[in-house]
């Protein structure tokens, strides 16, 4: 029985132009990051299974997470986010590290769901965070970050939406209302799903599955209509509090930066350990009217590590997402294959044709040499399929006299070139 | 109780000097294997279990997978190599892929096994593979390539040793002492080991281990003593055989590019799917002396996943292995910061900074506020800590003069600097 070729559900083959798209995506999101000072960290792929238990939210460690026990009997997970590794590696050494501390990752991540566009089994995230920083500084910086990462890709203002919200005030305002302990993590869970919730009935069907309690359930539901229903909206009423000084604050230091965005108390995150501001940035694009990443601030994480607790405030961006929205507002770039050039070896010139070749690597030319033994037409047919601009034929009369004969793919032109003119020739068409 | 800030046994964290450090042995890494023409892929962490089962090599499969069920009951593993899935993804597209195929990656791997110097549980590694030549001319790319890339990292000749064979050729001296089908394999992982093996008993316990059978064992035992025998030793016999041609025209051929090499009949790679020409790479540092890395050909593989067999060609470097190797012989270089400058605000002038500091990183200059309000003489200390070349001042008389106070943070001097000069200063420094 012959193997499969089909990889695992929810995944992705990376072929060398899907790898090449992902590597200019990464390279400008670290050169964003890294202009605003942030530096490269990175973390296991495991984890032991305990540090997502603890605050990630139960949807995710109940139902997303590919956990398994190695053979020593230890719980282990594959991490579905990056945030509780950083707070355990910043917790290891938070007496060492200088603040504000910047750091940023790239992990690849796993998630167990159904996958569907925009959300896979397997994906990368750039993961953004500042240590240290109390004031409103550090949640202006991270979502100024976000909007520059966007704004780096050639997206403009009207592509997407940057909503804020407080979950402090949030806090407050459910706490007016009777909503206290551990009520609170699922009403913001509540509010952070409501707006996907048709009607009243399957409203009430989420609270009762997420308190497992009809009581419960109904003092949840009866709570937040209470919030919106003494303001006129739940909007006003976050508008209106005498909280939301931050907010407005915030929102202001933003605009003064050129980002827009907008006051939502729909967004929570789904993540139980933000503390107060936390952000979402929405596509515009008709076609995926939906929340694409999101961050704000959590204060609390790296303390359960049994160190002093430090101010945080991070976000973390997919890159499924963000491919997506890419594609959508046609915002991806083509991109030139890896390779400059094909060398087609005429006759019997292996061991001349190698250090000629050599020497042309030695001044940056990326050279692939067909080994192949084939005939001439069926190398030049592959060389043309490979994508890539230039072939290059080396014979016993080029050998001779040191030139490479040149032809540029595309316009059909030959030239026949000394070493040096060569290499300027390949480096100029990259 | 408070989480453990350990990570899991025989990983890494990586701080951001490790990280750079790797970042750095990376992209060396990509800029030798892309000169030679070879184009990045990736694939999916996990793999169906299956694609190990078939070739991998019973050690692996049976002690050293981490593999686990899915909720569907999908048997599945983390990969400890990368070979069976570019093997896979190279058959599902078998026909639309233009040959000669040259292909890299650098996948996170894992392996269950106790973690030692050079040997982790989560490691990295680079593989290069050459997919559609016959030839020799593919297994001299691919040993010129790891020769190549440790030279990049200015190795010297003496500090490693090249090892050639031919599991073909061994394949046909075991079968003349009657040594064939499923006993082959497991003469070759005997030879693999035959060094670590201290004496007679120790190679006949390995062979009971590996055969399951006391009779095989002593079959396997004498027909190797006998291959030894008949010619003075398993070097003269590979030396001496008719069939070694290859090996010897091979050797020649690397010669020329000034790769050294030699032939030794105890190379023959742990794994089952190679099919003749096998190479190692041996550390010569004497607190080290022993195989780095290697590869070979396995014309079989892509063929099991029911397509036309490929011929191929290629091998690993993993990433924990080289990083030893370039540490033992003074190898590596001193990284600076992805940071160029910490900003220190003196007064309240955060909205005004922002946008100088803003100008500043659009000329290319990557840098990070200290937003934390902490007192100047704390600002700067944490600067120094970082590591970073240069603090910036910014106070109201910078803003007023649109300057920017730069210090050196090595030599102490002092600069007043317009934006452009500024970008060109720190620019300068990396």
């Amino acid at each position: 029985m012959a193997l499969s070729t089909q990889g695992y559900k929810g995944t992705r083959d990376f072929y060398p132009p899907d790898k090449r798209l992902q590597k200019f995506i990464f390279g400008k999101l670290r050169e964003v990051v890294e202009s605003f000072g942030y530096q490269e960290y990175d973390a296991p792929l495991l984890e032991s299974l305990e540090i997502y238990a603890a605050k990630s939210g139960q949807e995710i460690v109940s139902e997303q997470l590919y956990s398994f026990e190695d053979k020593k009997g230890r719980q282990l997970a594959i991490r579905p986010e990056m945030t509780p590794s950083v707070s355990r590696m910043v917790a290891a050494r938070r007496q060492e590290l200088p603040y504000p501390l910047r750091w940023y990752s790239i992990p690849n991540l796993w998630r167990y769901e159904r996958p569907q566009a925009g959300r896979l089994r397997e994906h990368w995230q750039l993961n953004v965070d500042i240590f240290g920083v109390e004031g409103l500084a550090a949640d202006f910086e991270i979502i100024l970050i976000a909007d520059t990462i966007l704004k780096s890709f050639n997206s403009t203002d009207d592509m997407y939406s940057i909503k804020i919200n407080s979950r402090r005030l949030m806090a407050k305002l459910l706490e007016a209302e009777g909503i206290k302990g551990q009520q609170q993590p699922i009403a913001m869970r509540y509010l952070d799903n409501y707006k996907k919730l048709a009607g009243e009935k399957e409203r009430n069907d989420f609270l009762k599955k997420a308190t497992a309690s009809a009581e419960q359930a109904g003092k949840i539901y009866g709570a937040i209509e209470a919030v919106a229903g003494k303001s006129g909206s739940l909007q006003a009423a976050v508008q209106n509090s005498q909280d939301s000084r931050a907010l407005r604050e915030l929102l202001s230091m933003l605009k003064d930066s050129g980002v827009n965005a907008v006051i939502d108390p729909f967004v929570s995150r789904g993540l139980d350990y933000y503390t107060d501001i936390v952000f979402e940035v929405f596509d515009n694009h008709k076609e995926n009217n939906r929340s694409m990443f999101g961050g704000g601030r959590y204060d609390g994480l790296v303390g359960l590590f049994g160190v002093e607790p430090l101010p945080t405030v991070g976000f973390g961006m997919g890159d499924v997402t963000l491919q997506r929205f890419l594609d959508l507002h046609g915002l991806l770039p083509n991109l030139k294959p890896e390779t400059d050039a094909v060398v087609i070896l005429i006759g019997d010139v292996f061991k001349a044709a190698s250090e000629m070749v050599a020497e042309l690597r030695g001044l940056g030319a990326r050279l692939a040499v067909d080994s192949s033994g084939r005939k001439l037409d069926v190398q030049l047919r592959s060389a043309v399929k490979s994508g890539v601009p230039f072939v290059i034929f080396l014979g016993s009369e080029e050998i001779a006299g040191s030139n490479f004969k040149l032809r540029n793919l595309k316009s059909g032109e030959e030239m026949v070139l000394a070493t040096r003119q060569a290499a300027d020739t390949l480096n100029s068409r990259r």
